[in-house]
């Protein structure tokens, strides 16, 4: 799929050859957006808006004036960032199918860029799940076989890149939102450290683990995106101490260690995937176990239903009628919970940090994406390593443990099941080290490319 | 009272002249200690580990090893620093009566200063309180007249300086302990910015909001004792961007804003102390108003109690019959707040910082540090600006204000009331910058003493 258009980079070396225009680039989307309409990627797509940006994009370019790189490639918008042109309903009935009238940062970053704002893809209704099967546009279908889903909250934006729609999408992740669809779809999703981009703009599902992150068929596409997430924005004031992204940090034989045991079980599939990728690299690989993994779990979920209930109190109120019956019986939970139980999930939330940092000398953890390839939809419970998990907390099950810590994270795709599923491997950063983590993931990716 | 004594800065200049001697000073205070033995002031002295402290830094300054300018004064230390000589209980039956065999922080701080580690002062049980008027050890007495109350929770702190049998004295403020008892008094107490001085082997109440610091009979002695308080701790990862204190920074006509109007009312007799304070010192007096002090006050109250219960919870479980009813009371209330409720707590926490920062271009804020001055024994209710408060709130009426920002606070003495009991203003700085506040206070302190 991705593999009949251009990467990223393929695009920007070939807009800048002159080898190809963005009205080529935009006609090209539009018609997959058709061809692949059944995947319910987007849930807002104004054909004319894309082409009239595509020209003006063109325009610039043949004056000379290139906003730059990006100038001119259409790039698709998770459903909960706000944006100018298009609605924003983080796929709820409880919000108008009206254009906010303004852009989240990251979207005026493009823009700002020049980048071609393609429409908004599809998302588990207000990020507030992992399977992209609750949205009030209907779920998506995974493009390496449209009876499984996507994985989500992100879905949208993963069906929409696999499927060579778009080069790129904006995702974003509370749980492993923009890792879980990369993984189960097969392309490259980065969630940077909690504070190194701005979420201003984008609908919060819980504010102190959500995180904004690019999603890309390749992993150095990710390295033209994140300098337009990475930076202090005064809108969010958690990244005050936010710096640029740094592109110029290399990386060779990381320090590696694979985390496995209680609490981080996997399929045998998955598992053997994972550890052959990790033979195959030639990386200086440990393995650790991680103590009360149910516990940090825990505090994981306290701290989204508290902050969730929090900040849906005033619309829930307003407009109950609005949001799915799965969704406000979360909210609703999520008022339950005491204050002092929610302090007790910020102690321990700390505690996991220290945990991890005193795993010794890493420069990146290993797990995988998700412990089973894509689920079938529908399907509801999935047995490995001695338990029996719903999906929605398969989808989770490794990716929490970042937005908990804080700690960047990336998924990147190993191979395939026998059944032409992806397999993804998660790895995930010190805090702040964004650019460190790209360096492994690249070098990783390069010697597994090398091998195949 | 204190002016029959030396201030720390007089003792400094003494012993370094060698005029007066360690064991001169140790002599002096454990006699006055007995003295105003009723006031109540200290829960545990022993004369003879006082004496030996003292012998031992008068060898080592006539020997010429002094370690500091503190070598050999006498401080007090609030019962809930832990000591290793002196049991730690905060005045709750709910502690053991032994030795912890550590030393808080700032207390190893001072030993290692070589300051006479001279008793454990009287506190509200858990510095859950503001009166100082609940403690295993009964309440303490207020040295400008005994049936008053000295405030709290760093009421024997308060008591021993203000009564000259200590120069200086350690507390801590979770919403004016330091400042009230200092106010109530008669003499200085700081609190510095959160996050700037080592909780460390302090027995918190409400991690988010608690703040150690030093009580002293004159101003310039704080310039002698906040060092000791400012820094980074790796054992308080609060203070993880904590710089140390610098006292090199000076301050001439400050800019000034009074907080005054709607939920900042006080008593006729204070407004008119604080007025004519102002009015002598010769600053650049503006007037403000607060919107929604209610909420504030709701918040810190929130905030306040939920960590006290999420601290408590363990040893509440343990051992319930050790706490006062009414502290028992306030830990089993925090169980019932809602984590949303916290969660809205701490973001009009947020909203309070930036109406601060928002008053424009300012110096220090000024508040009266109580509305009334301290209260009779067993006075419940006070009646001021058509407000009826209780004794509790009336304590901790404007001092919240310091500890909901997190910015730091001082309490300066003003004048005595026609009943001679003493009245302090308060002045709060911006977060981090404790020196500027206190050359403000400086510069405040000097004109009115020279006024005078």
């Amino acid at each position: 799929m991705q593999t009949e258009t251009e990467t990223l980079t393929q695009q920007i070396a070939a807009l800048r050859s002159g080898a190809i225009s963005s009205t080529f680039l935009a006609e090209r989307a539009l018609d997959r957006a058709v061809r692949f309409k059944t995947l319910n990627a987007f849930v807002a797509l104004e054909p004319a808006h894309v082409m009239s940006q595509a020209k003006a994009a063109d325009v610039r370019r043949t004056q000379g004036r290139a906003l730059s790189v990006l100038d001119g490639i259409p790039i698709a918008i998770k459903d909960n960032y706000l944006t100018q042109d298009y609605p924003t309903t983080a796929c709820s009935g409880a919000l108008p199918l009206e254009p906010a009238g303004t852009d989240a940062t990251i979207v005026a970053n493009l823009r700002g860029a020049g980048a071609v704002i393609f429409g908004k893809t599809n998302m588990h209704e207000w990020a507030y799940g992992a399977t992209n099967s609750t949205s009030s546009f209907g779920p998506t279908r995974n493009p390496h076989n449209p009876d499984h889903i996507t994985g989500g909250s992100s879905g949208g934006s993963g069906a929409a890149v696999a499927a060579g729609i778009v080069a790129a999408a904006l995702g974003s992740d509370t749980g492993g939102s923009v890792r879980i669809p990369a993984g189960a779809c097969g392309i490259y999703g980065f969630k940077p450290s909690y504070g190194r981009a701005s979420r201003h703009g984008i609908l919060p599902l819980s504010w102190s683990l959500d995180a904004p992150g690019p999603m890309a068929a390749a992993l150095e596409d990710l390295r033209h995106l994140l300098p337009l997430f990475c930076g202090a924005d005064t809108k969010d004031p958690a990244t005050r101490h936010a710096m640029p992204f740094d592109d110029t940090v290399s990386m060779s034989r990381p320090k590696l260690i694979h985390l496995t045991g209680e609490g981080l079980e996997r399929s045998t599939e998955v598992d053997t995937a994972i550890r052959f990728a990790l033979s195959r690299c030639d990386g200086d690989v440990a393995v650790a176990g991680l103590s009360n993994v149910a516990s940090y779990f825990a505090a994981w979920e306290a701290i989204l239903h508290c902050e969730a209930s929090a900040y849906h109190a005033p619309l829930l109120a307003r407009n109950a009628a609005g949001y799915s019956a799965v969704t406000r019986a979360h909210l609703e939970a999520g008022k339950l919970l005491s204050g002092v139980d929610l302090l007790k999930a910020q102690q321990i939330r700390a505690d996991l940090v220290r945990q991890l940092a005193d795993l010794g000398n890493w420069d990146a953890l290993v797990l995988p994406t998700l412990p089973v390839v894509a689920p079938r939809a529908g399907e509801e419970w999935h047995e490995f390593g001695g338990r029996r998990v719903t999906t929605q907390d398969s989808m989770t099950w490794f990716c929490w443990i970042g937005n908990l810590a804080g700690f960047p994270c990336i998924s990147i795709p190993i191979g395939m099941s026998p059944d032409g599923l992806p397999i993804g491997m998660m790895l995930m950063g010190r805090p702040n080290a964004d650019e460190h983590l790209l360096a492994v993931a690249g070098w990783i990716d390069k010697n597994l490319r090398a091998s195949n």
